[in-house]
């Protein structure tokens, strides 16, 4: 918990092609035009060197990493994010939005690719000490939906720099996420909230706010 | 342990340039004048997606990374070479040596760049099941010595590929690894032997050839 931080810590988390970007950004608008000051980031990367370690992950052949090391990989740009991004942000104050965190290594490598979840647990506890976000969004819709939007995302890419091997795990495999994610949240609902991702993005936008006033301003 | 596999495990640890690359060569030759089969690799590296993650570490400014990620780095690439590389070796019986293991994550990240002892080996026995080698030979000589060696040797390479991120970490660096080395060796003094560095190449070879003799051919 973050509750040792001035500033609050929230994460976007779900599918590919389901919104977390965008909503992430629709959300630093809203808490900006509340003057809070705000640091929007994702993982991973979301430092320089964390996204030299991103590039090991989103991008080459889809079975390139036996799942322990594809979940260090993902805890070695963590603590350097925490690092050097996150934890200095929330110790002078500002609000941290990141795209992705530790729940999308329970369902990706965990649930989805069979690393041991109590291991990954373990491994969050001696990497952060036990460091969760004060809330987490998590951003429910269909996944040929989400998949669509996502490749024509990376349509519009290079293919040197396509950022798609998530993506490219196939159908099956973002099916057991979305359960996945869904089971996480029941098993953690004072921090996560599931939002429904299928509307227009004012009202899913409309929505979060809603869950953000109600948790944080009281009103 | 490596008990459960056929092969034989054998690790070459030591400070930079004390000729740890040149004796698990001739330690090879040796083995395999036996009609051992042998498998000779290295660490950070070892597979194609462990030498990745291994140029993030050995190439770059020195305080690139924090202690924490660099260990996660190490051990993510660790995984993969035992998965790829070390265990499939032994499991059909040839010997591995490699050239640098574990021991090397808690001189270097550990007594050298502060990261918790413990939680490293925390971390070793989550990530490698507490796999250790049958035998590991620590090579102990002169700081300087080596690092000129080291530098020499970094010198006849192109600037762009120059692997000399850990070697511009300072003289004072390289002194704490060097005693660092040695108190792991008197924590595990079954399973490490210290050799003697300062010397010929063919006697050090010699050394280590009844090192090996005394321990696995009984004579």
């Amino acid at each position: 918990m973050s509750s040792d931080y001035r500033g609050k810590f929230i994460t976007f988390e779900g599918g590919e092609g389901v919104g977390k970007s965008t909503q992430a950004m629709e959300l630093r608008r809203f808490l900006e035009s509340r003057g809070v000051d705000v640091v929007l980031t994702r993982e991973p990367g979301g430092s320089p060197g964390a996204e030299e370690i991103r590039h090991l992950l989103v991008t080459g052949g889809t079975d390139k990493w036996c799942a322990m090391t594809e979940t260090l990989l993902h805890y070695a740009a963590r603590a350097q994010h925490l690092e050097e991004t996150i934890l200095p942000a929330l110790k002078r104050g500002a609000w941290v939005i990141c795209d992705r965190y530790a729940d999308s290594t329970l369902a990706y490598q965990g649930y989805g690719q069979g690393q041991n979840i109590d291991k990954i647990l373990e491994i969050h506890r001696l990497v952060t000490g036990d460091f969760w976000p004060d809330l987490t969004i998590l951003l429910d819709g269909g996944v040929k939906l989400g998949l669509n939007r996502a490749r024509h995302r990376e349509d519009l890419e290079d293919r040197q720099t396509r950022e798609d091997r998530y993506e490219r795990m196939g159908e099956e495999f973002h099916q057991t996420l979305r359960n996945s994610f869904l089971d996480i949240a029941r098993k953690n609902p004072d921090r996560i909230t599931v939002v429904d991702a299928e509307g227009g993005i004012d009202l899913i936008a409309g929505h979060i706010a809603q869950v953000i006033c109600d948790r944080f301003f009281g009103k």
